[in-house]
């Protein structure tokens, strides 16, 4: 095993870390004060000095217009943006595009990806994806009432989503709807159908109210109604009944990109909780950094955010070499051990700088309530969990009675 | 022992169930919605019911105009007012009021009796309490750097703080500030004078932006500076120096309500739990409520909460029957032990409704983001920890070397 | 609610602390090194002088030939004993004798209880119960693979157990065997029936291995054969099928007794770990106690068993009120928090003592291995918390199809 | 970054999980069940075996007689040995000898290596290192009761020590002793001396009781003193006072080998977990593994051991590339983030098992209660947590006044 990072990483964190503090962190404040969707303009211009350091939309092929990083490439590149919570979204690596771009590389046919893809490269457009319903449990994500029916040489789509992500002035949504619903495998039900928003039928009902706040643009989180949305064949993506073979194909790299863009978080929470520790004074000449409950924060912090991005980057360097199915394993584990480290980095951090941590003065508090969801989304970690024991007893020769 | 509760203790949980369902549940989501300060006029017709059920600012003493329940007792009406965010302002208990009407009753002149109380304890007006101060460690609380001076007849107050809860719209703030800089013991430094919002040289620079609000009114924390305020003489409490002496006295009963009220949100956040996880479908015929590890959050949720309440309530029957001073200990076990067992309920409650916990469709997401500082205020966990043991490790002998 | 103790209790706790003190901690050294086997004589004197204190066997109605102490009273009791590892055995309060000695009390026929009720109460016999099998699963009571056959007028017993504690030297075992195979429901298909173990066919296969230590008489945990071993129909109890009937009528108390005992534990281990910290000096004049971490430890410490110890005392309240089915909530929830609340006591006193904690020089080591299994006998915690929340669903209306 | 493993690894890998499985699991049986000292004679056939797979001493250039294998190699043989708790002492790699021939090879004379080198790296003797004293916290080396005072051509060392592991039986002690008493600077004032154990005034008091057990010959802690033991000045080793300089250089590769061997632990006990829960029925068709409390230990386990083991290797790498001192936070973090880990693991697989969890049936009763320990010992947990802060504070800024 040889753990020294490559010449090229090291170029492209040196890149981002110069261009965060430049260009992303004053302007993180100014989104937090006045709200995304205001601070459109300034991010529009945060974005387009980003073009210029070659590292815009970076996981994507140079073939389609990107920088063509490899997998474990991009995921140093994520942790690095995940430094900001608008990291991302300057770069144009934001969810839930980088995965609708992914499927339209992967499944697109010409036609769709020169109208679809080609704008959310170059950051014209945005998207979303709508799969998560209100009625039903989204850990069971294969029972869906949202339906699309074949008509004449269209697709009418009915349902109602929730949680579609920065629906709000998207140009297109890729919607999962079940469209066989009389296949034997429940995981073959549905497809994938782009469903530009501007389509009759196509309903934005609003953003949902997340911890307080229903957000705007792309930070937010839609709530949408299929009334009968007609769209034609040709926007099925990949084939029919192939939506979950899709999605599964997509989760595993965004499972590297989200852990990565997590452990940006834990160690800006890190970064902050220890500058307040080592200069925040209890009385004259005694930092709150003497106290050892303290130390014992950052410590475990330092020992649990190592720890997770080595297996972060392992569980990348899998995926390349072997492929997502063999690594899905891997890619479980990561998924709820880096949520939970996540968690615990931010609790740490906030109860350093008591009353300060739940100011908006750091992005601390910001995710604290918004990365709750972290331990819920892309799976629930529980879902996690029960797949990863299930296959390593099935090893084991467990045998369960119908 | 004889756990078994008082029948007045019964009639009061039980009148406050039904005004609670009644009248606030309903009101609560209103004010979710709209925010607090534009529901002013709908909460004034709600305590105007509230008083109707002669449980109007119920601890305070029938000869104040309250209706005289004991520590115990009123422990148990904050269990049932805690429950919604809003219950405690319904029945004008809420902090910072609470303690500012003790220390006025317990040390207030007529005089500041009939000038402060009288308006507060009819809920006319709001009040607030300056204390912690953005510069200094509010976990070393003997360390301040506002001061009031003696000029002619009168205080000059000068000083920065923050974490002035409800300052907002409050009629006077009571300020923590060094009179006797020269006083040997830290403790004896500070002096508390109230200061009418009114007077010139207070200004309320602004509600802190806490967890991605700046709220309003009462639902705000408010920074504040004293820019040379005067006010007369008799706006002192108690007596020169006896600012710290004041605070404990009234810290004991309100970690009481606190951590009442924050059984309350627990049982609140529990009863959400169950009856999601009983009725949550993960397939047809399989709620949520099957899975195992839900099952874990349930019981151990109910064990946490059955042993807080327990410990609460033990605690104030120490209080009565011993004084504060005797049972000190037992409030720093309950502020940290309820805190962290409020985190935990929410936590779990949260990761059972999924995508919904994290929704303001239930007041889980604001509680999750608010209720954050319980660990910290009233005394950050730590400094209790810390506290606690000291005293322990005295009673066997430790002493350390200068 | 009270919380006073009763001047009963605490003439007991005087009389029990007073007792350990002088007789029973010095003899505890001597068990620990030598051995529990090898210290009968000595323990036999010290049981002697147990009963001139008035409190031998005090949970035993005076008609009995106890003291009649209440459920409460003697969990007070347990606690006193439980601080040494042979408290309960000196004081002859021990498990599994006082659970066998309920069963007899309660059930047991006038001959049953003049030939095995009253040698048990005086001290003079021991006996154990014969419940476990290793070939099915502890947490599934009711799949038993030991029968007990009529023939004639006597029970033919067949079958294999282990973890039959303190067969070593028992003059008689109480046996759960299946009777009624065809019972539609599956716990009543179990009775229990009295076996001397010189009964032919009975054979104490000898003690199982626990944690580096066969043990020997009261301290050991036996594994038993019953080779079609025939006594008397005359030695039923109760009645046929109704073994888990009275099995859970004795488990209630008997997890008062153990809960309490834990609590014993928990409060010895702290008494160690205080003096340790305020004593041991990591450097001339700086004791262990300032480290913040082990401060941590003290007042966690402190909160949990203060908080286990009103549980237990509101659930043996409880029990004595309402009886068993009542209580059977409370009586799972203490289970498995004590037996927690045990094991994370006891770490945190090892990790303050060091090297030292692992030694025999206290009885740390002692109670970290073998009340490891605190968490796995008299139900599995996860055996608790499943029932636990099962039953709080049910009242929310969880229904599982078939 | 490259995550594979080198053919030569895994070759090693698979040579001794053959051997393992072959010859060492059936021995470890043999010992369990008679103890380690009555077993010397099979022990020494296996050894003799151990001997023909070419990875005897392995750790050892091949100059002095070894495999000379890289300090990573080597990690992996040890996770492989550390799966038997005789594992390492098969083949002559075990603690604490490896780390005292590391001293020797580093700092011996010529001399000192071919009387007491040559004879351990064959396997033909034993040593035993002795360091920590019953009357100083051992979390404060530095501060040492044992002296060795220089008269004439020899060294006087008198002293007490304990927990020297494997001191029944050894042929030399290497003893840290104060011989600088006026050096400025704590850390020295120590020099290490080689003092055999037939020297006149080397006592061997006795083997600690250690969780119930003294145990013997290797597998044993001893209590010793020094009455005034006398040896040549030529034993001393490496040169005055650097006593703790040589422990440190020892202390790094010592860690990387510990966390392995308890990583080997993990991986055995996580092993017996699933086999136990894929096969275990609690009722005809159900296995254990179907409870998700089950799964989530089995899947958080695995989480868990697959970060600690990058953790390690990567810190071995570091180690390697560039040197212990740059690697000291590493290692730190390592120290306690495995020894937690461990305990976890064990914790949860005990739980798994039930009642045979607890047994000597397996070995993790065994591990349970002597790697309690592995918290303690090579720095308590507490002391490396408080360096890595310190040094990462110091990072920062923090500044403390004297």
């Amino acid at each position: 095993m040889d753990f020294s990072p490559t010449p090229r990483v090291e170029g492209i964190r040196s890149t981002l870390r110069d261009f965060m503090a430049r260009e992303v962190l004053p302007l993180e404040r100014e989104v937090a004060a006045t709200g995304f969707k205001e601070s459109l303009a300034a991010l529009k211009q945060a974005r387009a000095r980003a073009k210029e350091t070659g590292l815009w939309a970076a996981y994507i092929p140079e073939a389609h217009g990107g920088t063509g990083l490899s997998l474990t490439e991009f995921a140093h590149m994520s942790e690095e943006l995940g430094k900001s919570p608008i990291g991302h979204y300057v770069f144009n690596c934001q969810a839930p595009d980088v995965g609708n771009i992914e499927i339209l590389m992967e499944y697109g046919t010409e036609e769709q990806k020169a109208r679809f893809l080609e704008p959310l490269v170059k950051g014209e457009t945005r998207s979303c994806f709508t799969m998560t319903e209100p009625e039903f449990a989204g850990s069971n994500p294969v029972w869906l009432g949202t339906t699309a029916v074949q008509e004449g040489d269209e697709w009418v789509v009915r349902g109602h989503k929730w949680f579609s992500s920065s629906a709000d002035g998207a140009a297109f949504a890729i919607c999962m709807a079940v469209t066989e619903p009389d296949a034997a495998e429940p995981h073959q039900r549905a497809s994938m159908i782009i469903v530009p928003t501007n389509t009759p039928g196509f309903e934005l009902i609003g953003n949902l109210s997340v911890m307080g706040h229903r957000g705007g643009d792309w930070a937010s989180h839609g709530e949408v109604a299929y009334h009968g949305a007609r769209v034609p064949l040709a926007n099925l993506l990949g084939g029919r009944g192939m939506g979950f073979a899709i999605a599964q194909m997509r989760l595993g790299p965004g499972r590297i990109h989200h852990c990565m863009r997590w452990i940006g978080i834990c160690e800006r929470a890190f970064d902050i909780m220890c500058r307040h520790a080592a200069t925040r004074e209890l009385s004259p000449g005694r930092p709150l950094g003497m106290k050892q409950l303290v130390q014992g924060w950052i410590a475990e912090s330092r020992a649990e955010i190592n720890a997770a991005r080595l297996m972060v980057l392992h569980a990348a360097w899998r995926i390349e070499k072997e492929g997502v199915y063999a690594a899905r394993e891997d890619i479980s584990l990561i998924k709820f051990t880096v949520a939970r480290t996540l968690q615990r980095v931010l609790d740490r951090a906030i109860q350093t700088l008591g009353g300060l941590g739940v100011t908006d003065d750091t992005p601390l508090a910001f995710w604290w309530a918004h990365e709750r969801a972290a331990r819920i989304y892309d799976g629930a970690d529980e879902v996690h969990v029960e797949a990863v024991a299930r296959r390593i007893l099935k090893s084991y020769g467990m045998k369960v009675a119908k």
